[in-house]
């Protein structure tokens, strides 16, 4: 079937079920192909596949609402809603996004990219429906590393306790995207291997009625009667516990067992959980032997041969940070090392290896890392938390309430920082410094490359007047020489990479090679531009900003980072609230709204932070100079 | 006993039973009185004397770690800890807090105010004993209302996993604030009424081992089986599936139950978890009798008659909200009220009699609420999250990822913004402004009186372009006309309450009356000042400061919100990204600090927030007019 020319999902309903296994290949040779070009989440998808026909043939969106929580396999219900023309433009810029959009089709009812926000806004759609006295399903994939998340613990708590119609489906790959950990987890697993619930409960049921026929074999029937219990105990009943309906395990590529158990939740009141055992990766073989995680999401592959296109470069800053970490805590044991589900994405799987008694991947639990950080800074260990930027935002309170309030020493490892490109806006890493420069007793240090990084990664371990976070971009470094020796940094004393006399850029991180391309620029024009390191967000360099006040040196911060209450920001508090009331200092940086996908330099002539627009607003402040002198 | 004499629990170890029972009745004795002054957690501390007593006495605080969920239900511990000579100045300024305080006692170990924390930071503490071999025990003390939030799930998730030996004391008191919501609580309700879990097991082995005897009565053996199944699934199976070691229900005023239990757990491997049934308010009638909550936190009553003194005044600021939010919700059955466990103190509770259908007590689940919202708003109602300003803090992820990414109209009613008072640091509601400003489709309101609110309440509803926050502070307004008609006010424009020509003061919600009293202390020094009610810190009203910078007026801007990212930083942002760099801007508003608890005008006098402060400043700032000119 062309793939590309199906409008809407209405087709399905006249689908036979050997119709369904056909486009079923069809949609996994699609894949494969297209994202062997353009990569993408290819092991999640290739999971999801009878899963989604089935729902799309079975219900009818978008009056029934079908929410994708993550959104990362949601590639097959974009097919089938009429957007397989778009994917050689996936994750590229102006392109078809990644996760489920609004703008993209009227199929698309709730955006994500961040987990386990599935059943509330399933909650906050079933509740408006039975307000408005509406008839349709609400039905949240959820996965179950998902489902760890607190907030989707908060939405089962409360739906079970309303008894509000919804079908979850438990999307059950056994590795959400590293291997699963917890104790759900583990449950899980239990059910998995347990066998049918309705059929645990069924065969209690034989028995007990049965006990009269058993007379002489009584021993037999007790040790039954026990293992019938304990399928009962294991199978479903959190779930049932929590106050849903439980069907499952369902295998999730045999369609009839996937329709026979939608079919029957379609008919029971109340909220229902189905449990769908899939395959990540299934139909593609070295996606379905991945034990590392790579066929999660990744670039570029070879179909055949199954090998991952890989551009050799510089050692990516994740690496680096675990690298030296790992260097750290051969002679630190204070150091443990924490991750919420991302062992692989922050390296600190290599980390692990050394010291696998000091790595704790909690499950996505970022509001539990945290405080569970703090809770160790408090018997004197040196908690580290790896994270993205964008995930910590989830336990903002536990930073103002557990970790700065309590002035624990706490070192977050902020990956991620900045533009992240093809996953677009829902992970941005844009608002970190808005979000922790106005905690007080937080530190926030930023490295101009992978050299610096190291360095302040032992700044960070060595820093003992409450938390630091040290800020880094997605991605590789420059390749530079790394110092042998590790050194504690001064916090505080920004580095002058440039001197110059007539405007000064202050930039951080990834905006200081466009800082040093534009002060190229201007030197050709007769302009002399300072650039500055400025690799400290909180404190900020004051004897510095004094001195180029006092030279009356028109200022650029220049900031790959959310200009409202960033680091930019902090500057203009700096000098108004020291009585500095006639300084120019211009601001660049992130504008007031979300960033969509795209590779990052695309990402940068969109928003304007080029080695042009730097150039043009230097021109525009160099001036400024004379007509203060 | 003189309670005030006690220096530390060591005491304990060489009580009597009946010392023990005659120690708890002078504690409640004590508590009465004392808080018959002062105020404070009454009901919460009765329920917990026998357990805190046994605990003191079987453990050794602080080798052992005995941490306070929430921490409300500390005054007991507090007393044993050498505290009880203090509890004249409780929750009064640089007087005893009303939560545990590292400062206060070594015995203090974790700092808590927020809820839902203390599992996470148990992990942390008992994994840095187990990396460090040390042999303690760690003691959560986590109430049935907190267990549902978000955070306190995926700690037990985590836990359950490693297997880490803890003691989690389970205080179940059928009613942490309110009446509690979700199925968890169900769930703790049939553990309630189901009897023992141990017994229940031994019971069904008694039953299975006798099945031969039964012979003809099999039908009775058959339910009996079924009942004790009963037992078996809704008993403590949340827990063990969860990986802990149930003991319970233990009657939490009965010593023999509470050390039997402890001492079992004491010996067991792994996680357990004990589940103490109390009663809150125990010992004193009207708080055991205490339907609406009334006595889990209060001012001063008379201990005889059990009437709380109250002071007439005008109507609080969250009885209008509600009120207004009743009136409107009559003729637009769009609006759905939330709240996350909060129904009293936001007053939802009011708008519910009227609106039961459409008001959702979700738990202690900011997170969850958030979201589900962003649910609600997708299909077109209109949901309004009644939130604290201090406990919104725990959805901001929800707020950038669900609800402004996807620009929905969520009405944040964000009640107890700015300083609190007696809950003190924990509570203070000075970050909003700072973590919602930088947040793209956001707009932020600020009402000046009661009347302001009303209208405002009014304007968000109506509002139809992307979330909305309302902030408005704790206590009572000014008691000034409400206007009848509600209208929608322009968003954007503030409004001048005063002209002045040497120096103007940009002030909201409660700086304003300040900001007045010092333009009458400068009139009376020849100087004339403008103040304006900047009743809208996003948008910002651009007209306005571009015609203050053009009349080159000095400005103070002046908030009750935390200095770094906030309002007074949007002014300066505003101008420096609009080219005016040489404006005279100063900011007053709270420290880079945390604010302890005392009364508000004694917090504002600690951090200068007073006639005479900003009087000083306008002095200063007056002349630079002249200066410009």
């Amino acid at each position: 079937m062309d793939l590309e020319s199906i409008e809407n999902p209405g087709f399905l309903k006249s689908c036979s079920r050997q119709d369904l296994e056909n486009l079923g290949e069809d949609v996994r040779q699609f894949l494969i192909e297209r994202l062997s070009v353009t990569g993408g989440h290819l092991g999640p998808n290739l999971g999801v596949v009878e899963l989604t026909l089935a729902l799309h043939q079975l219900y009818n969106s978008p009056e029934d609402k079908i929410l994708w929580d993550v959104g990362h396999q949601a590639y097959v219900h974009k097919i089938l809603t009429g957007r397989g023309g778009e994917f050689d433009s996936l994750r590229k810029y102006q392109g078809l996004c990644g996760f489920p959009k609004r703008d993209e089709s009227e199929h698309d009812i709730w955006e994500t990219g961040h987990s386990s926000t599935s059943l509330s806004a399933a909650m906050g759609m079933a509740t408006a429906r039975d307000l408005k006295g509406e008839n349709h399903h609400v039905l949240p994939v959820i996965g179950d590393g998902a489902l760890t998340g607190g907030m989707a613990l908060e939405a089962l708590n409360h739906i079970g306790h309303e008894q509000t119609n919804m079908t979850v489906i438990l999307n059950d790959n056994e590795m959400s995207i590293a291997p699963n950990v917890g104790a759900l987890h583990n449950m899980l697993g239990r059910m998995r291997t347990a066998g049918r619930y309705q059929k645990a409960k069924d065969e209690l049921e034989y028995l007990i009625k049965r006990i009269p026929a058993f007379g002489g074999r009584l021993a037999t029937t007790a040790e039954r009667v026990k293992d019938s219990l304990k399928y009962l105990l294991v199978s479903g009943m959190f779930f049932e516990e929590m106050g849903f309906t439980y069907f499952g395990p369902v295998d999730g590529h045999d369609y009839d067992d996937l329709f026979g158990n939608l079919e029957y939740a379609k008919k029971t009141e109340g909220p229902v959980i189905i449990h769908v055992i899939t395959k990540k990766g299934k139909g593609y073989g070295p996606a379905e032997n991945d034990a590392k995680g790579t066929w999660h999401g990744l670039g570029p592959y070879k179909i055949e041969s199954g090998e991952v296109v890989k551009k050799p470069g510089p050692p990516a800053y994740s690496a680096v940070f675990s690298d030296t970490l790992e260097r750290i805590a051969n002679d630190d044991p204070r150091v443990v090392a924490i991750t919420a589900a991302m062992p692989g994405g922050t390296k600190l799987d290599q980390f692990a290896k050394a010291h696998p008694d000091r790595m704790f991947d909690v499950g996505i639990a970022e509001q539990h890392a945290t405080t569970m950080s703090a809770g160790l800074a408090t018997q004197g260990m040196k908690p580290v938390f790896g994270v993205y930027s964008t995930f910590l935002q989830r336990a903002y309170d536990q930073l103002v309430h557990d970790v700065c309030r309590q002035k624990l020493n706490v070192f977050f490892a902020i990956d991620r920082a900045g533009l992240v490109g093809a996953d677009g806006e829902t992970h941005q890493g844009v608002f970190d410094i808005a979000y922790l420069r106005h905690l007080p007793n937080m530190t926030i240090l930023m490295p101009k490359d992978e050299n610096e990084l190291q360095h302040m990664v032992y700044t960070a371990v060595q820093h003992d007047d409450g938390p630091i976070a040290v800020r880094y971009p997605r991605g590789n470094g420059y390749g530079i020489k790394m110092d042998e020796e590790l050194k504690a940094l001064p916090i505080g004393k920004w580095e002058t990479v440039r001197e110059g006399k007539d405007a000064a850029i202050l930039a951080f991180s990834t905006m200081l090679p466009i800082a040093e391309e534009a002060a190229d620029a201007m030197a050709t024009q007769g302009l002399s531009v300072k650039v500055v390191n400025a690799n400290s967000a909180k404190p900020l360099d004051e004897d510095l900003l004094q001195e180029l006040a006092e030279q009356r040196m028109p200022m650029l911060t220049l900031e790959e980072a959310a200009l409202k209450g960033s680091f930019g920001s902090a500057v203009l508090e700096y000098y108004h609230d020291a009585g500095y009331h006639n300084v120019t200092v211009d601001r660049m940086g992130i504008p007031d709204r979300y960033i969509e996908h795209g590779s990052v330099p695309e990402l940068y002539e969109e928003i304007g932070l080029t080695t042009e627009e730097v150039s043009e607003r230097l021109k525009q402040l160099a001036p400024r100079k004379e007509q203060r002198a």
